[in-house]
């Protein structure tokens, strides 16, 4: 688990369907965050995601508790997520982008708890009181309630960003390919203008074509080892339409 | 519909639960993202999907495709997703930010495809040889491999991001080219390969080949005039090697 999120509590606040529990647990492991904590799910839920594949150990190791007091209780911050559609808000709204902000500072300080409601309802009034204020995911007003396990991937896709997970490099085992070398791009510029002189594409000896040709092959910013298979293949047709090389 | 994102098609490859093909619908309305394009799912899994609550439009427009080539003939450019574990990649991969980044400059233009594998195994070589490049969220090594759903609402949340703002002019006075589409690359490749056959570069029917072909030449990013002239080209070389077009 990636340094701050240590002190990311993921609270499920009376969750109904398993599959979205497990999901949520699923979307935990993915970006690194290991504290899970269920208040009041449907009893039966929660067996059933505990004993789903998947995220197992930190299904395993998750809290329930009895109420939201005590899920967030050792909390210095503790934030609400909501669709914020019909229900008039008495917390302050953020979007995501600057409530992850907010609560990256917190992380750095200590536990923070964040909060997703009921499948059906969301939060209450009363379950959100314990909350610092709310978060709101951009979604269209239209239609803004999302499915839960997506939301919480989405919240944690947003406060992993920047962060270690997010710092990989971009191909684990990758090369970056080296770009042709303009001897390469040239050599093959002239196989091929040679085979297009063969089957009779290009007139011999017209300067304009050759230099739309190059112009057409640098287009392809080709690296060097298309550029050398690239020019294989040239060799090859170059001798069955009979060329001169 | 949010302006740009009605370019963007969203391709489910092979899936197999109806839910996810569920979940990716309703994360395709929450982020204002409404044309879903599906190839080979499980006849039943798509039947199910349909009737499930929520998206139902969505559902009801999308679109099903007998094979990859299909579902992105129209599209100009096309991302493939990955969580690029065990398997080497033949191809580019870029971070979801810097990827959102690319498309969403693409998206002003015209359409863009982004293609997401099976539950199970992700996207095969040979579908992801129809890619220009791929895409990987950041997750952790360790559990890199997200919920399909989730995966399609972390991706789209980022392409939604920033909305309207963020307008990268091309130089003033000069026209941008528009890419080829797919279908336009894919009959370049599939010349270029006929060509090889007859020249005796490649061997009748070899798929590697073929794949690693496909690559190649949608590496090069062409623009829909610089493949029409190379396809301009082939034919002529193909008609002096005596291809049967």
């Amino acid at each position: 688990m990636t340094g701050d999120l240590d002190n990311l509590r993921v609270v499920l606040v009376a969750t109904r369907n398993p599959l979205n529990i497990g999901a949520a647990a699923r979307a935990m492991s993915n970006f690194g965050v290991g504290r899970l904590r269920v208040v009041n799910p449907y009893e039966a839920a929660f067996r059933e995601a505990r004993s789903a594949v998947g995220a197992a150990g930190l299904l395993a190791k998750a809290e329930q508790c009895a109420s939201v007091a005590e899920a967030v209780a050792d909390c210095r911050l503790v934030v609400g997520t909501t669709a914020a559609g019909r229900r008039e808000l008495q917390h302050r709204l953020l979007r995501l982008e600057q409530g992850a902000r907010a609560i990256k500072r917190h992380l750095k300080a200590g536990p923070v708890a964040l909060l997703f409601g009921s499948e059906r309802v969301g939060l209450s009034n009363r379950e959100m009181s314990h909350c610092h204020w709310v978060m709101r995911i951009p979604t269209r007003e239209e239609h803004g309630s999302m499915n839960l396990g997506q939301a919480v991937a989405v919240c944690l896709y947003e406060l992993a960003r920047g962060g270690k997970t997010a710092a990989l490099k971009t191909a684990p085992g990758q090369k970056e390919k080296k770009s042709a070398t303009s001897q390469e791009v040239e050599r093959l510029t002239e196989m091929l203008l040679e085979v297009l002189r063969t089957s009779g594409y290009v007139k011999p000896r017209t300067v304009v074509a050759e230099e739309r040709l190059r112009r057409l092959v640098r287009r392809m910013e080709l690296n060097s080892d298309d550029a050398a298979v690239l020019l294989g293949m040239l060799r090859q047709i170059a001798w069955k339409v009979g060329a001169k090389e």
